[in-house]
């Protein structure tokens, strides 16, 4: 039996846990679930022959090595802030390790250390990261192969809710984890380059500046920046490419929504606020708005925000009782983004039978025997309800999966990695298609940005 | 002999070393001025019998505690960074010290170890932090004394140039560190009460909420809020005050420009922008704004900022030589922030003959006997020339006279503290007047915000 230990039994693991106890008895698999609750994954796996379930508080060292010691393979479905002591643990203990987080500065210096003992650290191993870079390296190592050469990439993935399930003016519920959502852009400036030049979008204007795009079949969203796409010329070897470009899907309208937030300073996450546990939405909606002896804190909204009487914007607002003066934030030291966070949930939490919806899009422009060529690489996937999402099953399926391959040998690549390697991403995008994650394919002619050909700025 | 050692001697020190050498006679004060570059201040203060220069590298753990042990007292004019440090020498050697440096929560923690030791270390005693504190706690302390009962306490500051040097479209120049200037307001959200209300300002609205003050023989200025004014409730024993904000004072016109650079993401010193040693102002500003095949980058700027034709901002903006594409921001890897200050510094730099102005504006709204009433209380004062600031002069005298106070023993408080102590205020303020440092008192009737008695928002 080889042991495969799992760290942390969030909801967000039920795709990953099922897949591999599926194969538990042909690939002769012994899972072991550890998190610091159990009651809920003892319940799901408790009773499955090849499955322990057993409680474990990450923080204490003796009892987390001794789990990974037990161990053939470690998979980290912890926030991914204890990620680096486990991958300590995992170079101490000789086990490889997976998980579906950012590599960071502190996980990448790990690296020759994980090399000398043949081990596979394998991250961003999920949807976004993960199959981001599976799918797109698939068409880049194609492109190459033929003697393309790339002038434009551009990748976009959104968590979203489907349409069946879409029941609010925002076009948008919390599919993964709110706190992320409520944070996203914070985490330094949108970087990219466009026709070679380089291009700088501040939290403040992330909201504004989005683009369209269109998957046929699924209509049109829009996209905002995502993060520093520049690193991905090293990551990707396009070291020389004229437009790279990450960005985050959401349906249209909801950005300019969001950005009224922004613009107030309620997503800040930076302070407390004070007297959080009995301020009431109004109460909170106000500290963000001038004083005033003689107007409503409606009044004082629409004139700060610019809001029409005829603009959704303001509808937006009113869908998720932003104005009431009962409803209490009840967090005790709120910073502003968990008090939103708070007035969200309200009106964004996935009901039962609520499905979600995963869309992923990339484009790649490409020069080949002198025409250029557009490439478009879209993947839609619907949840089948509020537990199996399609945020759990394109997270957990690409973990399982390179969990087994490294498992069996099948990663012949040691080292701190992600996975952009055709070993590692080949028969894993050929197995995720049987579980009908699938990539639709469109060419086109190449026409670029510059396509009038005038002078550039 | 009594030795004052002065760790740091930029320019701001001048003031501060004048003053010293000249009671030394008196005092029977011998000065030691401590630096790494030493060439100016060996020119400066070198021949004076009182005086030492020496050079020192303020990380150099072993020469650094030398220095300090062979004191009586330390003045540290180095960046903030580098006090606590100092600090903890100060405490294993016994020594008191004194800085114009904000007290940082490692600076306070220190305070038991400093009053076992009997030692002062007094912090935030130049003008803003420092001469702010001590001319409202006068002001505090005398209405308190009365019997009244603080509502409302709102302070302001500001280092401009002088009406007599002002000689670009801004009404601005550096008149103290730029690095300062240019990231005013990121040091977290500015947080403050009106009558009775929280309010929370973020970065991108900061300089577009500013409020008009004026001061008699000196006209109207605007002021954009300060940091957390919330935190002085408990330092200034105002636990239940209705009103208190904290502003930084600019020139009428200023903040709305300043505005610009912060919308378009300029102002950001958290990540670096590739290829500045070669970037060109054009290129700089280009980065911030969409691609465009079509458009200059002075029409993206004007829609961008919504800038009309007839608007001062973009001659502003001109003033600033901002579209050139031969001047080039010649910095390796500078942020935003660091590209954007040299930029500015081509404009913005005094001039030899050039005057600047301190500007400080406290107002208190108080009840005595059931009747309401306001105090303003403002002081201006203009420099001499480039080098003998207004500003060097009221961050280097406090500095200086409480150093004195110290070593004379007129300090009777010990530990790590701020100037809001009536022993060490009174007789500073005293002795400042007769250098010019004057406070213009007025009183009328306080009307407060809530004049119409309607319902507050």
């Amino acid at each position: 039996m080889r042991n495969i230990l799992v760290l942390g039994a969030g909801k967000s693991t039920s795709v990953l846990i099922s897949y591999l106890l599926e194969k538990s008895v042909k690939e002769n698999i012994q899972l072991t679930i550890a998190d610091l609750d159990i009651e809920q994954a003892s319940k799901m796996y408790g009773n499955h022959e090849n499955c322990n379930v057993i409680s474990l508080d990450i923080t204490d060292k003796i009892s987390r090595e001794k789990a990974i010691e037990q161990s053939d393979i470690v998979i980290s479905m912890l926030p991914a802030r204890f990620n680096i002591e486990v991958a300590k643990d995992c170079i101490l203990l000789k086990k490889s390790l997976v998980s579906a987080s950012y590599v960071t500065k502190e996980m990448m210096a790990l690296d020759k250390e994980v090399k000398e003992n043949g081990l596979v650290f394998m991250n961003e191993m999920g949807l976004d990261p993960g199959i981001d870079h599976m799918s797109a390296m698939q068409v880049i190592d194609r492109i190459r192969d033929d003697g393309g050469k790339l002038l434009l990439f551009e990748s976009f993935c959104g968590g979203l809710v489907a349409p069946e399930s879409d029941t609010n003016l925002w076009n948008y519920k919390f599919t993964w984890e709110p706190r992320n959502v409520v944070l996203s852009g914070q985490f330094g400036e949108a970087l990219f380059i466009q026709e070679g030049k380089y291009k700088s979008i501040p939290y403040n204007k992330l909201f504004k500046r989005t683009e369209y795009i269109q998957i046929d079949g699924h209509g049109k969203f829009e996209a905002y920046a995502n993060r520093n796409s520049l690193d991905y010329r090293s990551i990707y070897g396009l070291e020389d490419i004229l437009t790279l470009y990450r960005g985050t899907i959401r349906r249209v309208g909801f950005s300019r929504a969001w950005d009224m937030f922004v613009q107030l300073g309620m997503t800040s996450d930076s302070y407390e606020l004070p007297d959080t546990k009995n301020m009431s939405y109004r109460e909170f909606v106000n500290t963000f708005l001038p004083y005033s002896d003689t107007d409503s804190v409606e009044i004082k909204m629409r004139h700060n925000l610019k809001i029409d009487q005829d603009d959704i914007m303001w509808d937006k607002l009113l869908d998720l009782d932003l104005f009431n003066d009962e409803k209490i934030i009840g967090i005790e030291n709120a910073t502003p983004a968990q008090a939103l966070q708070k007035i969200l949930s309200d009106t964004w939490t996935l009901a039962e039978d609520d499905k979600d919806m995963i869309v992923m899009y990339h484009r790649f422009g490409y020069e080949l025997n002198g025409q250029k060529k557009l490439i478009e690489s879209s993947m839609v996937n619907i949840g089948k309800d509020q537990s199996q999402t399609a945020m759990a099953k394109t997270v957990g399926l690409p973990v399982a999966m390179v969990t087994l391959a490294i498992l069996n040998g099948n990663v012949s690549t040691k080292g701190v990695q992600i996975p952009i390697r055709k070993e590692v991403y080949e028969p894993i995008l050929k197995e995720m298609e049987s579980y009908g994650i699938t990539f639709e394919e469109k060419e086109s002619e190449y026409i670029g940005y510059n396509s009038k050909g005038r002078l550039a700025n």
